[in-house]
């Protein structure tokens, strides 16, 4: 069946709800009206370029990084380096450190449920140059236990990454305690954390969290694709990963994409704007979801902590006898868009490696789904997701050929 | 001066011509009003996820490929991978290719007036695994000799990176016969081409020219920035420069910006509509500024080649006894949007490579003023840029320093 009659066939369900922010993002009508003037009208020339168009690009990309360096207390703007994406914002991270030091032998730091922007860019590095790949195990909810991680490291770690909030989980981990035990055994530890799905929804500070690098996402917070960016505490040296012409920003070459990065920062404004507000509103819809389902459809694990450790956006459960891929098909026909960790959805080989690294198995992970909660969704969003989570479930177990398989 | 007051003083001129498109682009209202609907209403979901907007998502990347695999003459659309921008393109090809050779000695071939992405990539890729980088030279018009060409092939060069078409000084590159001479030494040979300034300008077809990897890219089509393609012919084996999590795009991570790529293709389609009459307008506007210039400014050396064998849209000549960054700044004042190949402007700290390479001396490169014609420039434009172009440059050599080291 080719794209075009799968489509036709699936049709428009009566109502949309879109939970998959975790994949791409959905664009408010607002800030897509913020980008427009800066693909033909104001500052659409290159920051870097001495003419009208040129020097607007450049004060608005000043402006663009004083204000995130402010969400985040960095010191000065200027930290704020704008890649395209977070996944380059990581590799700029965990290579641009590697690089300098391809030529000594040392170790990298990760948890076992880092994004693979940070796991394959860590393995790469080893490939290449040969540096250990240590990876910290985290317990049945995501967890990095300080003890242990203690014990991973010395005096030839060079790189630390761990996430500050975990991408399919939620798990909120204690960076600043991390950093510290990192610090304390080596001061000239290079610590990162991609906080791609922190950002904009927990208030954090570099500063407070002794950070030396940290990754955001454009597209993790409604804004557009086309930017993210690392913090680069001043003093850190990172090599460029990719090459060329320098525009304003000196560790990724090329024009910087300015209505992309505008975008990005009209989306930051708008989630700081009443951000205690946003952030609780997230919560309730995000418990409202999460205790419809287990109070709904039996036979269900959550994947990651509740309560206070746990993302205000992360809703992610696994629906036992159920294989994920099918869930996401039938619950798009009654028109809510969700994930799965499940290998087919994801196009990988592999089921999520999260998933795993908290203990799943591999029929547990293949049912796992998805939901990110955002300030766009209403109450009854939620109801519906609810109704028809609820029907689906059903619907799958009564046919699905895994339910024989329910009590092996 | 702080940004603001800086472009306060500027004021906005009565009449606005943008010939900065090396830079950056203006992105025409149809273009822009194409990509609106992927940011919020169809295909906003990530192409490898399955469900509606992201089965949509993966139509639309299908039919953006298709389109400009058309376009080039590829085999498939699968031949198309899109990246974020022309640099990382030619980043992928080049350090791509040097990747699969990294456990071997070997020799990448390049021309001395490559795109910087290119030189550099190659330059890394040197440092990195000790590949040789052997550097072609070019006449004064920016041409490569072929017998030269020849002298460069030797059994160990496992990759050649010849621009079609220069981004600064317009040179349209013989490829299908360095292509010819690079096989007949070495049929495993790689031979990339940066295309970048040739597409949609030029017509040429990848299977005619023979060569393995394309470079395109959406921002010099006046397309959006955040668009890239490699065309990868089939059998071509490269490794991804970055890592993480593959969405439909094996060889660069991270979900794929689809209104950019929707942008990407409708720039592409309005260049392809009408193609000839395009080009013949372009020709006719490029001829009428330069010959302008030359009638009426005295002292004005051309960079690149005249006639056939230069872009439609390329203008480059060097003021005598100007320094380019003022010119820049005199022409901004009269709405007239240029870059020079002065190092300040560039924020490089040499001039161009380019200028250098045809022989052009210090002085001579930093007068230099780039102008780009598009269909969207009319007669008037053009007539406008020549009075204000007299006059700024009149001006300059009258209160410039530089003016009086004339006959040293």
């Amino acid at each position: 069946m080719s794209v075009k009659e799968l489509l036709k066939s699936h049709g428009t369900p009566p109502r949309e709800v879109y939970f998959d922010l975790e994949n791409s993002p959905f664009v408010p009508k607002e800030v897509v009206e913020e980008m427009l003037p800066y693909f033909n009208k104001y500052g659409y020339g290159n920051p870097a370029i001495t003419h009208k168009p040129g020097w607007e690009a450049y004060g608005v990309l000043l402006e663009a990084k004083e204000f995130i360096a402010k969400t985040i207390c960095a010191e000065s703007p200027e930290e704020i380096v704008f890649t395209h994406s977070g996944t380059e914002a990581n590799n700029l991270a965990v290579l641009g450190i590697a690089l300098k030091n391809r030529k000594r032998k040392g170790k990298i730091v990760v948890s076992a449920i880092e994004h693979l922007s940070v796991t394959f860019a860590a393995e790469y590095s080893s490939k290449l140059f040969g540096h250990e790949v240590a990876v910290v195990p985290v317990d049945e909810d995501g967890f990095i236990d300080p003890e242990i991680f203690e014990a991973y490291m010395s005096k030839d770690v060079f790189l630390v990454s761990i996430q500050t909030v975990n991408h399919e989980i939620g798990t909120i981990q204690n960076i600043k305690e991390l950093v510290k035990i990192a610090k304390d055994y080596n001061p000239d530890v290079v610590f990162h954390t991609d906080a791609a799905e922190a950002y904009a929804r927990l208030r954090f500070s570099v500063k407070d969290l002794g950070v030396d690098l940290v990754t955001l996402s454009s597209s993790k917070i409604h804004g557009p694709r086309g930017a993210g960016a690392l913090y680069v505490r001043r003093g850190i040296e990172l090599e460029p990963v990719i090459r060329g012409q320098i525009s304003v920003e000196k560790l990724w070459p090329g024009a910087e994409n300015i209505p992309a990065i505008v975008g990005f920062k009209k989306a930051a404004e708008l989630a700081f704007d009443n951000f205690e507000e946003n952030v609780k509103k997230m919560k309730n819809l995000r418990d409202m979801l999460m205790e419809g389902i287990l109070d709904r459809v039996p036979d269900v694990l959550v994947n990651g902590p509740r309560g206070n450790l746990r993302a205000p956006d992360n809703v992610n459960v696994s629906f036992l006898y159920v294989e994920g891929e099918a869930l996401t098909i039938e619950l798009s026909l009654r028109g809510i868009y969700v994930s799965s960790a499940s290998a087919c959805t994801s196009r990988m080989l592999e089921p999520s490696h999260v998933l795993l690294a908290i203990g799943r198995k591999y029929e547990e992970a293949h049912g796992s789904i998805l939901f990110k909660i955002s300030r766009y969704h209403s109450e009854e969003d939620i109801n519906y997701a609810l109704e028809n989570i609820v029907e689906a479930v059903k619907r799958l177990r009564e046919i699905s050929p895994i339910k024989g398989v329910k009590n092996e």
